[in-house]
């Protein structure tokens, strides 16, 4: 069955057999990446806009590159070089943008829902990278990616989650996406920082890693933000790597083929130690390699969907 | 009769005959902006640098994708990132990059004429994407293409343009325009914002809406930037709203076909109601489509001339 | 014998001919610069990446230039867009754009020796474009191809160099260039602007500009750093032009052939007058000519060596 939609705007909504026809889009495409001319054709002549009105370099560098090496032309606007500043709606800037005649736009918001909002008032093809505390559709994928690269299954896994998922748009893409394809996962973090309702999803909660680890396949660990703990939902960051920072000291406990993730950037020393994040178990560059291939399958089956 | 400039920096010194090549041009280029494949190989190997000291997106992101749909290569380089913050004069700026043998210059500058003392000092193309408070010819040339797209013709028309006349570089280039083109302008604006010596131009005044709105074929609403307010030359934004505000009830007495205009970023609620502007008379959004080929139709024509 | 490295960081380790053939190419890719169509296939499907952690117009637009010219993706990372500002570390950043698969880095950074640390950590090629006040190995090629240029050889030539060599990467990649070469290079500076064991890299002191003129081949002039006179090292910038500024009264003594250079940005009127800046010795535009060719044999030679 063909991939049938317009827009890619998050995990929650996506049947098993089109996550599972991206994977393998994904992975036969990812081999572009390797070749000594790393550009194909595909996307010639199609224009890819970026909408990015937060800051970043990867997801924007990844779905960049993904395009360019499927040849679309790319353009970026960002909050600060845009007409908001002169007081235009978002609204506004995307149909003016529209009416320039792009295929795809790639949006990444603080406010939840801006591109689903923008997806129903818009005939070109819209991709959430990530908004607000909502959804971050393609990390979701290339974390899934990862893991089935490495265990070669996603259903039947354990997959601990470890961190801020109370305000994780990777956290909550994944736990849909996880459940969807067999997975059971397991949440760990502070009260604080747990979202209500978490078994509704189908997660489990465990209050303290040292009882979750030994039976985790792969573990997630999500970025701390420091302005929680300007929030006061912590006591401090250092309080918080001694209950929740994951090191080797408490991966001694592991199943000896575990896997360890991060959506990056990371902050060494605080919800991982530089031993972990740079030993064995993780795969967490890996994560990033995939992240362009995941983009050009996403880039690909939009792009081609354009009349 | 070929087009022969060197430079696009103004429609003030435009012969008639230059700007229906100019429309005719972009109107057969508009076409590829529909096709699946939008690029054509005519610019390749063409380097395009916007020098852009303004802040912009709409016309800065026209240009740059009217020059890559014409397989242009494309820089940029803004007041920011460049070493105008190390003392350099902006001459020297330019001088540099002409070393870089580039072949088109796309400059927005907060000084009138800034466009044209470039173009006498350097052998590359210059194309004006406004200057100060002087010109800004691609708006007026889309705005004139977008006219005779739905009423055929420019002349014997009454244009009517209404605001900020006095500081807008738009309504100075569509009154040089409009007039070669045998179009009737009709300007209608708080006295605070109308220059002296309009009827010099031959533009007729009208001081009330009410007056000037049943007689036009077309209605230019200018865009009124806050900063009016605290220079003291309106009461406020709310009081410019009820006395020169476009909106339903004012257009309940215009014609049954007449156009409503906008260069954008539109103030919703302010110089324009949100009804009018989403309403059936409205081609503010056809006016961006043709924005991209009238500068495809400039890039065409300049590039091409470079030896 | 080929140029076999996997970066360019300095000038330093450079054998003469490595120096010998990056001059060569570069003066036979220089043609591609003067084309109707100015771009060649060589490394199209290639990633060139820009990290600039340091702002800059000429550099950077001129990697990026040479980069399109041979076909390459050129993508951007500056330190404002960037992660750093969540607290990631630079390697961090870089480790995870090497896991997109790119061919070359092209890195400045403000500290010292950056590029060579990363260079040690990744398989991609890097080039320096400016680290500290280490080296600015393409800068001192570009100068060197250009006294080539005008004088059909650097041997035995006197190189003045003039000015802040104390703050600069380019007089220092230039010493151990030129020397290299076979040119004798002679300093003249404030004393405070002089770095310390001059002599030991085989460069010659000068106090007095008059006493050095008369014998040059080629001046180059440096760029004053108005912060040298915040941090006390300099009277004022009217007592240094006097002193060291290089004008055409003082000109008038020199070689009837004799060449001026400077890096740009120029501060006129401070280290270097209009009429010399403007005048028949100057070759400062040739300079930024040259340069897109050198960075053009630099990306081309790194970009073969690719698997």
């Amino acid at each position: 069955m063909p991939f049938q939609r317009k827009d890619l705007l998050g995990i929650r909504d996506l049947e098993v057999h089109e996550i599972e026809h991206i994977l393998e889009l994904a992975f036969s495409l990812k081999e572009i990446n390797s070749r000594t001319i790393k550009k194909v054709p595909t996307l010639r002549g199609k224009t890819v806009i970026h909408l990015f009105y937060e800051a970043s370099t990867r997801t924007r560098t990844s779905f960049d590159i993904a395009a360019k090496r499927l040849s679309a032309d790319t353009f970026s606007i960002t909050a600060s070089t845009s007409s908001l500043t002169k007081g235009e709606t978002f609204l506004d800037t995307v149909k003016n943008l529209e009416a320039m005649k792009p295929d795809i736009f790639i949006i990444r918001h603080s406010a939840s829902g801006t591109p689903h909002r923008i997806a129903q008032r818009t005939p070109v093809a819209v991709i959430n990278a990530g908004d607000g505390m909502h959804e971050h559709p393609s990390q979701a994928l290339l974390d899934m990616m990862t893991i089935r690269q490495f265990k070669g299954r996603l259903d039947g896994l354990n997959v601990l989650i470890v961190g801020d998922i109370a305000h994780s748009r990777v956290a909550r893409s994944n736990i849909w996406g996880l459940t969807k394809m067999g997975s059971r996962v397991i949440a760990c973090a502070p009260r604080t920082l747990l979202p209500p309702h978490l078994e509704s999803l189908g997660v489990q909660v465990a209050s303290r890693l040292e009882e979750a680890i030994p039976h985790a396949d792969v573990i997630m660990v999500l970025r701390l933000q420091k302005e929680r703990q300007e929030q006061k939902l912590l006591p401090s960051l250092r309080e918080y790597a001694v209950q929740f920072g994951v090191n080797a000291q408490r991966l001694s406990h592991a199943k000896k083929d575990v896997l360890i993730m991060h959506p990056g950037p990371i902050n060494r020393g605080v919800e991982i130690s530089p031993d972990v994040a740079d030993g064995p178990h993780a795969v967490i560059l890996d994560q990033v390699t995939n992240g362009v291939a995941v983009r050009m399958a996403l880039l690909y089956l939009l792009g081609q969907n354009q009349p």
